[in-house]
């Protein structure tokens, strides 16, 4: 679903702010615009990792890990537990916060936990064409859909093992661009 | 700057979706709505710990770390940072991520950082009524503005001398609520 063309914003700085804002041109409505936050998760059985295959865009037809929007209302936790549910029908259990990403080219904030599989049942939810157990050697690395997807099965990797470690922020000078 | 109160949203579920959304009666916009991200830091010189006098609503006249909305293209960090700058004037040194916080009733995500002053150099920004440097004995903890402020200064506190600590979140069963 995309917003229509036609609608009459200008960028204006608002009385008592310091930056510009969407400022409708019809009503007044100010469109205050602020990172998005996606929430996902590394998702592990035994020693194989969780993957979807996106059946939409962007990426369509890319491995990810499952992850999405923020919805309101809700803790990241339970965002991540949703985006799991939601893209590879699966429960999980949520053990550490592996990383915070920044990808400020597009505002966005990425929360990515480790977690388990609570069951082993998982199958393809709507937005997914496939979803598997990879092994790491086996992990389709050249099809992955996001830099902050390798970002994410690096980090989590070097932290097999270990619990009360600090959360990962981006690989020094990459900011998510390809 | 507060938006008028006679515009025409109305609450439905766009095609392909799967919840309601904020869609205009006007022009079909639809006005995405997802939490948003406060980036602030628990500040310290020494053993004393920078906090600020509001002097904007919510919670005029109560103390807080410097905190704030993050903006578009920005990271978490620079984020952090310019609060901090905003708010009480003061450049910083970033050390780690202290905490990820999760406000539901609000849809609000606190990243709060530990930091450092870069030089003794601060004072009240345009949203302080004043900044100050203090003891821990000397807080004023009936006066901090919100639940958030008390987490995040017992949270340092129990990480001093600290690196390496992972990420704190909501104290168990607390959400934010008064």
């Amino acid at each position: 679903m995309q917003n229509p063309r036609n609608y009459r914003f200008s960028r204006l700085v608002p009385e008592g702010d310091n930056r510009e804002r969407h400022v409708c041109g019809d009503c007044g409505w100010i469109h205050y615009v602020n990172p998005k936050i996606v929430v996902g998760a590394v998702v592990t059985q035994g020693e194989q990792i969780l993957l979807c295959r996106r059946a939409i865009e962007p990426r369509q037809s890319f491995w990810t890990i499952p992850a999405g929007f923020m919805e309101e209302r809700e803790t990241s936790e339970a965002g991540a537990m949703r985006e799991v549910k939601e893209e590879a029908c699966a429960d999980i259990h949520i053990n550490a916060l592996l990383a915070v990403y920044n990808i400020p080219r597009i505002s966005q904030v990425q929360l990515i936990y480790r977690a388990t599989l609570a069951s082993p049942d998982y199958s393809a939810g709507p937005e997914s064409l496939e979803v598997k157990l990879f092994n790491w050697d086996d992990i389709p690395w050249d099809d992955l859909a996001f830099p902050s997807v390798h970002w994410a099965l690096q980090h989590h990797r070097s932290v097999i093992g270990r619990d009360g470690f600090p959360a990962f922020s981006n690989p020094p000078g990459e900011f998510g661009n390809y």
